[in-house]
């Protein structure tokens, strides 16, 4: 195949792809609102249509105890061929406020080259250009079946944290065997700095309750004298961090794998420009671990911060107590290879140490976290996917990571493959916010990515 | 005159002022409710009438912009004898919850040796003892004038913060010129140990406001690169103690003077049980500056203490943000002789000092504070105290200090007069809380050691 056909064939059925991805849009499948249900189970429904008219001849509706997922599976002629688990989600995020919306979010609008609505970024424009782009290989090359085996799974509960994902995952284990996971749900640098993900971060939070008297005492008669759990939890929190903002947890950073000097290289590479990360940011200075620039902090090293703190009076003027609880919420975000449970278990430790007797403490978490995950440069797949967005965007693509925490690292662990992302959102597509839109030429350009994408995992050295 | 004839003569009108005291107590004289102002001005006008019945020849009803203070003069026969001031209140605290009085409290029982009513200990036993003891000196002496010119200043607004006694006592400042403050608004260490409170803590506190970012931030994309207000919160808290308690604002300690030995010693003395004081303090252990006992942590050592804290997110669950802000409320309490307004500008300069770039902070202070007040115990003012309730009890008396802070400071500082104390309210006299009582024979002692004590300021060297 020639990459202008392809290019060619897809922009020949933009307004085909226009009109299907709108049809989708308009079902307004918020997993979150329970009102919405049949509206999620709907849209399982018509994604589900689309993958057999796209040709895949195995397609099912996996219920969950939740919303469903949509499986779709086509094998590669050649049985020895690689196989491919694509994974997206067909939720979408709720659209209060409502009346910030310019058109309304669940009747798709292409104004210029952005098409608005919700879902148009994340995720359904990103899991629809793989159908586009699929039928483009394939018609352009005559072929029957792709050069890959292929097991879509789309979920229906992403924007709801994926709840019953990791089981599904581990229910479908055989279903699911694959040599690869492509990831389309993220995005890229910029329009003209295309991008691929190369990792995100973890992350496990807890609640850290602290207990001093059982009474609010005057502060008076007894400050100075008993241990203050405000005081201790300012002295808890402040003491997870060093002079350096490096967090003193035991071990904290023994399992973290360097970023290695070719990446801080090419993340150096990235057109950063600090003032408009501030302006995203509504701050007025970067700060943190000694040795980073800001991208480093947020993409490659683990952080511990601290998200409410609450205790004593905290009404108008003032009350003079030595007060009886403290509370703060703490999340640690982390980087591949620590483990949560670790990170855990040598907070409960730190905090049991670090709180003078007469104060009580306990640790609720919530949940057993999510681990990080992160594709090295060097991995196969991953070259993979930077020559077929090469092809397609016809420029040098460089690397980003995701500072956030999602349930792809399941994918890597259950699935015991290598992750890698082909995203072509942009970060002003506005999701989760009202007028959440996507460049509709880049869904395009995605779709040539994803043709090329299989025909590069096909021939790539294994 | 022989002790043992006021003892008696006290003895002997102990029902009188016992149905005295009652009338008295019957007016519920609470500052706080303004649907009480006439019963505190009622109360203004009883005392007004039983201080003109003691025999003085000047008395006069005080307004204020609030509730009205109550001022009665008898000058001493020998116009060189000392001028004396005697504060006291004839407001008393609120009742809620009134459900838990078991009798109710305006309605002044006597049950064995205790007198239970509102008032009955803060404040109005102890002014009333005043006249008893006046009394009994000018009866068993055969006197028609006390040794020492008397001036007494009953305010009516302790239990609403004084609002308006400063600028009273600098209004009439020339009318309640002295040589000593008798203040009897406190109590004693235990029925069978008589003591003399020596100073109180002065204070000086503030809410210290940080703003970072201007919109919460979502933790994975910004977390570890910006500073997080909560984070500065807590080092900023963190960073007010050093590792052995002590406070580590600039120059914090220069103004302290140092407890004696001779004061330590007495102390020391006191029968002090560290689990009957932990019981009262709700708390399972002590804490606090190095070096210092409990009873001097609280009585001779300044403090720092948080009353609250809040800011972020403080709900159910998580949510893993940066938050816009951070607050805190933070007092000083000081002893002699710090200066609230020197402890101020070095916290505000510790506050600028300690937020990273990035933050902005802010400090309000709650007015100007309170100073704190010390009487030395080789005050003759104080040595002349010691003998009357040492006459008085029949044995040794010893020494504390409030923790707790008044307006007895500015009584020195306006009057420019020595400040003692003349108490015999006891801790476990349920003050503020329902079912205040008093050991009504402590009262009578208490009335000896009034009479006494005119005797032994007039002879004190001077």
């Amino acid at each position: 195949m020639a990459d202008s056909d392809v290019k060619q064939w897809v922009q020949a059925h933009r307004d085909e792809f226009l009109a299907d991805l709108v049809a989708w849009l308009k079902i307004p499948s918020v997993s979150a609102d329970p009102q919405r249900s049949g509206d999620v189970a709907g849209s399982a429904q018509w994604l589900a249509g689309a993958l057999r008219q796209t040709g895949f001849p195995t397609v099912e509706i996996w219920p969950t105890p939740g919303a469903p997922a949509v499986f779709a599976e086509w094998p590669a002629a050649d049985p020895s061929a690689p196989a491919v688990v694509v994974y997206g989600h067909h939720d979408v995020q709720p659209v209060d406020p409502e009346e910030l919306w310019e058109t309304p979010p669940f009747a798709p609008e292409l104004r210029g080259e952005e098409l608005f609505g919700r879902g148009t970024a994340d995720d359904k424009g990103q899991v629809a250009f793989h159908l586009l782009g699929l039928r483009a290989l394939l018609e352009t090359t005559g072929a029957t079946a792709p050069p890959v085996t292929l097991r879509f799974l789309i979920e229906g509960e992403e924007e709801s944290g994926s709840p019953h994902f990791r089981r599904l995952l581990e229910q479908r284990r055989d279903r699911l065997r694959c040599d690869v996971v492509v990831v389309s749900d993220t995005g890229m640098w910029g329009r003209d700095t295309p991008t691929i993900c190369t990792g995100m971060r973890g992350m496990i939070d807890c609640q850290v309750d602290l207990h001093g008297p059982d009474v609010d005492l005057h502060s008076g008669s007894f400050g100075g004298a008993v241990p203050n759990p405000l005081q201790a939890m300012a002295d808890l929190v402040a003491g997870l961090h060093d002079e350096g903002r490096r967090v003193t947890l035991a071990g904290f950073y023994d399992a973290v794998r360097p970023v290695s000097d070719r990446e801080r290289e090419l993340i150096a590479r990235l057109p950063y420009d600090e003032a408009e990360w501030l302006a995203q940011a509504a701050s007025r200075a970067t700060f943190g671990e000694e040795g980073f620039s800001t991208l480093e902090r947020v993409w490659t090293r683990p952080t511990c911060e601290v998200h409410g703190i609450w205790g004593g009076y905290t009404g108008p003027g003032h009350k003079t107590i030595v007060p009886t609880d403290a509370h703060a919420k703490i999340s640690f975000r982390l980087v591949a290879d620590q483990e949560p449970l670790e990170v855990r278990k040598a907070m409960d430790a730190y905090v049991a140490s670090a709180v003078p007797t007469g104060i009580d403490a306990t640790v609720e978490w919530f949940g057993d976290g999510v681990r990080p995950c992160l594709t090295p440069l060097d991995e196969p797949a991953l070259k993979a996917t930077t020559r077929a967005m090469e092809r397609a965007f016809g420029r040098e693509v460089l690397y980003t990571r995701e500072g956030g925490s999602g349930p792809e690292a399941d994918l890597a662990q259950v699935l015991e493959a290598p992750v890698v992302f082909l995203g072509v959102g942009l970060p002003e597509d506005q999701i989760h916010a009202p007028n959440e839109r996507v460049v509709f030429p880049l869904l395009l350009t995605g779709a040539e990515a994803a043709a090329y994408l299989w025909d590069e995992l096909a021939t790539m050295p294994r």
